[in-house]
């Protein structure tokens, strides 16, 4: 069974909205065996929608549509809809029910355009939407299955996990895909595929191996496809333990984890706390660790401390060091962290004083000078990095690399 | 003049990763008046690479392809495009010379993997890559502009700055889109639609506005085409000035502003400084204003209490309001906030407390109870929320929530 996805609406091809929805989707029919054959992103052109629908159509067994399903004028979808399946809108009065119950919820009087959202093509399948205004619609073509769902994330989310993909899973036989994602860190891409290559060339034919660099480091996937999934998960697992044996020190973590959610796993296993000092990462470092449901188990808090004031006020960091030194150096951030493991009691802390940019480099401190250091028991590690002229990423590298210092300190313990 | 950009990669099908390439080729596009037709995802397989080709070539004039053209071996794309353009791969020296350049700054030693990134296929203009090994490649079918670059954003991103971007601006004339995005907060899509009707109504046909609705309010984009770059510019002004008067209020700022970006300005311009107190939002909104470039000069630092002890010991919250009114209560972060103030010397302060979930939920306090305070003059203003039961989304709407609580108060001072 394929599955297209078609995301409409202009603010994604003048690159003002990231696609997101489509990611997600496509996870979720993956997770269900569902194969996504093609994502594509049209304007909101009725010709363009009916071109692209036709085609669509040809190809694939079913269609999963977003965009266009608001309540304001930018939306044509409809009318190009009741064109493309020789159909005309008719008013739907469960479709009304809910939109006139969601906007009394919410003190709001019904308008001309809310009512307009309870228009639907005669002949649709309706799936109520109890997040929103817009419902979900399913109609057919040639033997294509049209699913529409508006393009706000969180009603699309709500129609496919309680409608969509239980009408998917019960209309369509389906096989099974496993994915398993190995993340790494610390190996280029092409290192990392040279050291695994022997092991590469001797996977068996029903699973397939692709790397993803990403700027946590190169993320190893391997996707097996089959009918019986516990043989498909044994036959990953002995793939992935072999990889263990060659890879083991660079391996992070598995599949949706992230670097600071598997350090917390650690942490919280050990018994041991942790908070953060930050300077250039402000906060971004402690909210990577509060990402993480229950991190209140192993997280403690951080001083952001962006001023000098702070870090000397709150962690206590003698003035005379940043005078003589500088707020960017090997003894502040080594006091810092120390200072952090001391006023929030904690047996780890991290660490970060650097030039974000664009502003505030100098000859001797370029723009992405970084000092990272980690507190542990009295003791530091520390390191100076540059990592280049890009506020953004400076901040983001800062953040990963001081989670890779601080994992390599903890596997040793 | 038309574009398509086609993504080559299972990781985009199977929803492992989110295509950020794709929005921001677009933007740097459309920001030459060259127009995005379609953004297409398609899977490494050699037949619908092809098939893909072949349709998109009689449709547009240039197609932009990221993906496949990395070193390990899930990259199959450049056999597939020797196929399509009816050539072969030969060897580049000069992209073998960058090649060899780059790994040598790197201290590695040149592999096989990275000496057939060197190989390139006969006919094709070569487009040279300093920030990786794989170069950007263009070839020409049936008058259709083939230009392949690799999927590793920085590279990508180097390569349409200074390659591609200005081969396009010479080769094609091009007519002048303007977009102008104005940022809304504290009205639904559907009440704001009708407050501005008239006005939209009232648009010269050369203006054509969006909607775009997002967690942090809706946006309203308002797009001109034309010759005249200044003319377009003065229309477009005219009509902003115009929405200004009907919807002032909800105006937190334009383009690519954020919330914290745009009070950020405001207090910069008063000479206000500010601090945050953060436990259910663990640093996320400090994070939010340093991202912007030149915060220190408002933004002096955080305490992110994550736990009651961090509370107590550095922001000198009482043990006894604690234990009287819980951690999330209007007493504890209405002191947070005083606290962050006072402890930090800041002009105003913002706090958070709340159960971001998914755990920690009482029936008296359920996951999603978030109490947010600001703090200035010694005067603080509170709020009681319920975010509902998404983790993330919780720790989202109250970082959004306590800006447009924060800009609020500023805008009347």
């Amino acid at each position: 069974m394929n599955v297209d996805i078609i995301t409409i609406g202009d603010e994604i091809l003048i690159g003002q909205i990231v696609d997101t929805n489509s990611a997600w989707m496509a996870r979720k029919l993956n997770d269900e065996g569902i194969n996504v054959r093609q994502i594509t992103s049209i304007s909101d052109d009725p010709e363009h929608i009916s071109e692209t629908f036709a085609e669509t159509a040809k190809k694939v067994d079913v269609v999963i549509v977003t965009g266009g399903l608001g309540p304001t004028k930018d939306d044509k979808t409809k009318d190009t809809i009741c064109n493309f399946f020789g159909t005309q809108l008719v008013a739907d009065p469960t479709v009304l029910e809910n939109i006139e119950e969601l906007l009394s919820k919410r003190g709001i009087l019904l308008n001309r355009l809310n009512r307009d959202q309870a228009l639907v093509p005669e002949g649709s399948r309706v799936f109520q939407n109890i997040m929103g205004t817009a419902p979900g619609l399913l109609l057919k073509k040639n033997g294509c299955c049209f699913i529409f769902m508006p393009g706000v994330p969180f009603e699309m989310k709500y129609l496919m996990e309680f409608e969509i993909l239980p009408y998917l899973r019960n209309t369509f036989q389906t096989t099974t895909i496993l994915h398993r994602t190995v993340l790494t860190q610390g190996l280029p891409e092409s290192m990392l595929a040279e050291k695994i290559s022997a092991w590469e060339d001797a996977l068996p034919e029903y699973i397939k191996l692709a790397y993803l660099p990403s700027p946590q480091g190169v993320r190893l996937r391997l996707s097996a496809r089959g009918k019986e999934l516990s043989l498909m998960e044994a036959g990953v697992d002995i793939q992935i333990e072999k990889l263990q044996n060659l890879i083991q020190s660079n391996i992070y973590g598995y599949d949706d984890e992230s670097p600071a959610g598997s350090i917390g796993k650690i942490l919280e296993k050990k018994g041991w706390t942790i908070s953060t000092a930050e300077s250039c990462t402000g906060g971004a470092i402690a909210a990577l660790f509060t990402q993480n449901p229950g991190s209140s188990a192993y997280f403690k808090g951080s001083v952001v401390a962006y001023s000098n004031e702070i870090k000397t006020n709150l962690l206590g960091v003698e003035n005379n060091l940043i005078l003589n030194h500088g707020a960017v150096s090997r003894e502040v951030v080594e006091k810092m962290a120390l200072q952090a493991c001391h006023v929030m009691n904690t047996d780890f802390a991290i660490s970060t004083s650097g030039i974000a940019g664009p502003g505030g480099g100098s000859d001797e401190k370029p723009v992405g000078t970084v000092w990272i250091a980690i507190a542990h028991n009295g003791n530091t590690t520390s390191q100076l990095y540059n990592f280049g002229n890009d506020r953004e990423r400076n901040i983001i590298r800062t953040c990963q690399t001081s989670l890779f210092m601080l994992r390599k300190i903890l596997i040793t313990l």
